[in-house]
């Protein structure tokens, strides 16, 4: 059984974590919090990106650099340590070797390659708990779980509006129906993703650059820029566009037969079209980026595209940024996602409500989805 | 200087005094606490209905059936005591009477025949002090306030949507895309209204009773019904409808050239077109609103009446349910508002957001109100 400290240790642990979203793809993130046997703090880490070490190892790096004995040290760690020589030797070693007494992670790894950490280190003496808080660690980690569980990218579908669902003004001005504090909350949704993906008519509309800019606020590691990804079906991007900037990398999207002789040097991935239904085959897009390592895409527009994911059931949360304003006419935030009665619509379960400025930013699970019964998956990187 | 205690027993007050809304018009709500030297409480009273008894009466006759000896007292009332003869005597008279030796207002009273309360309690040697919790209880008064300053009611707007802002599907179904806690709470804001304003197209559509439903959740006092409006330009409404039962009156608004043959026995009123848009002088509705005394307006669709309220700049308050769903298609909750680009956006300041079941209320108000920075009217009503 836990103690309360433990579980302090492991809200901690998973804030931790939480910094390095958006950098660790293909990898989860990690962090672990080392206590003594008062349940004083030894040592924190976090893993920050693929390759380099993982968070255990950090944290009995800086408890040692700390001046502190680790020797019958409790580990309280996010995730279930791993147990193989990749990149990096396994962190089951480096706690037994550390002479760590106890260990305490929240989601067990279900991956084939690394998991066993657990029976090893009891194996080893080690007392070990799995489970505490397992809930708000798997929202925190839910990129990489719906990776290497359902072979797909997280996807959030992130929307700004205003209080009578309109994204833009009759004449399509928008800049800004949201305010300054909602923008550079975005920019943190674009850190923490692996890619941001957007549709040809946001890009002909708004000519968006899509890069991260600056240090959003609240975010404490390096930004790792996400992949841009444009679904340009008939690729119509023009070789001027923001998008095709060096800030970040780019990928266009487009069908098997679309004519890319316009944009020389620009990546491009070939898709299958959809079935009855104009663009291309959500399902393959993301099977496309979950091969380049994408383990969270940032949907951020527009109406179109997020209405041809979601008929595909394919969002797993809503980020509604909705401004205090009525336009009373003007595109929408949603198209047409194939339902036609009131018994068909997409339900949701709020899971945030926050005021940013004189915005609202409500976040929400599709009750179909895999992460349905997660708490909200942006919530993990405040402090509280 | 008024004490905690005393700011205390105003926000009690306040409490009361929201009790009776929808059933004081043309009066307005008031809520009184009468403390002794120590702070305690010695009675409690509140405005039931134009021409019964006043708070302050109420407060001091409760004061001595419970025993007390009130002479000494403080009374606290959100209004400054009324100092004419109308249906009932001066409060100023009953509360020198009394012996009363303090009285703490919140709101002076602006109308010109019972304004000079304070005056005359300070003629008699009471301690008079106004000003206290002013904002708030203004607001909890923003009908009655909205009738004796502006000559008009108070207009709230109330809509359901999903979080895409549609009232209801691509075939027109919409029950129900809010949860029963949202439609309680409707009933709650009908109670609370001296009239309900919908449109013909809405009537068409849904039929709708409009009445206000048993009691309503956090409704103490039994329920005055509202008056039913509906703005029906060309006389549309059927005599089945069911808005024409007994169950509250009903008016119906028409154009003054249209034929209301078909409707005999219903009462309507007669106004002016709109000049340069479909429908009726919004200005002229209210107007006539006014004349009978209503205060207070709950304006419940649909999206065109709501529009051109908001057009004439005639909407006081909107309060939004939303329902975490999406539809990506079907009608919008607002129409057309004359708003062509961005830059002429109606901008409100959320001044409450509630969680009800599982969807959210949001409560804000226009910027160029003449309410802009009073507190939320509707929370007056909830004991916090």
């Amino acid at each position: 059984m836990a103690t309360a400290t433990e579980a302090d240790a492991m809200r901690r642990a998973i804030v931790l974590a939480a910094r390095a979203l958006g950098s660790t793809s293909p990898n989860p993130v990690v962090g672990c919090v080392l206590l003594d046997a008062e349940g004083r703090t030894l040592g924190e880490g976090l893993h920050h990106r693929a390759g380099e070490p993982h968070a255990e190892v950090n944290a009995l790096r800086a408890a040692r650099e700390a001046g502190h004995d680790v020797r019958g040290a409790t580990a309280v760690v996010t995730l279930e340590p791993c147990d193989h020589t990749g990149r990096t030797g396994p962190c089951t070693r480096a706690l037994i070797e550390a002479g760590v007494a106890r260990v305490v992670y929240a989601v067990s790894d279900p991956t084939s390659d690394a998991r066993g950490g657990a029976a090893t280190l009891a194996a080893a003496g080690v007392d070990v708990e799995g489970g505490l808080l397992a809930d708000r660690a798997a929202a925190g980690n839910a990129a990489w779980l719906s990776s290497v569980l359902h072979g797909r990218p997280f996807v959030v579908w992130k929307y700004a509006a205003t209080l009578d669902g309109r994204s833009a003004a009759a004449d399509g001005t928008s800049r800004w129906i949201t305010s300054a504090e909602s923008r550079a909350d975005v920019h943190r949704l674009r850190a923490e993703a692996d890619a941001v993906v957007v549709g040809s008519g946001t890009l002909r509309a708004d000519d968006p650059h899509l890069a991260v800019r600056g240090a959003p606020p609240q975010r404490h590691e390096p930004v790792t820029q996400p992949l841009r990804v444009v679904v340009d079906t008939n690729a119509t991007v023009k070789p001027g566009a923001r998008v095709l900037d060096d800030a970040a990398p780019t990928l266009i999207a487009v069908a098997e037969d679309a004519d890319t002789t316009h944009l020389p040097g620009v990546e491009t991935v070939r898709l299958p079209r959809a079935a009855g239904a104009p663009g291309l085959d959500v399902r393959a897009l993301l099977g496309a980026l979950h091969e380049r390592g994408v383990c969270s895409v940032l949907l951020e527009g527009g109406s179109t595209l997020a209405g041809a994911f979601l008929a595909a059931g394919a969002v797993d949360q809503v980020i509604g940024y909705l401004a205090p304003a009525l336009l009373g006419a003007g595109p929408t935030a949603l198209g047409d996602a194939g339902i036609g009665t009131i018994a068909q619509a997409l339900r949701l379960d709020v899971t945030d409500v926050a005021r940013l400025g004189p915005d609202l930013r409500i976040t929400a699970t599709p009750q179909a989805s895999a992460f349905a019964t997660a708490p909200a998956f942006a919530n993990a990187t405040e402090e509280n």
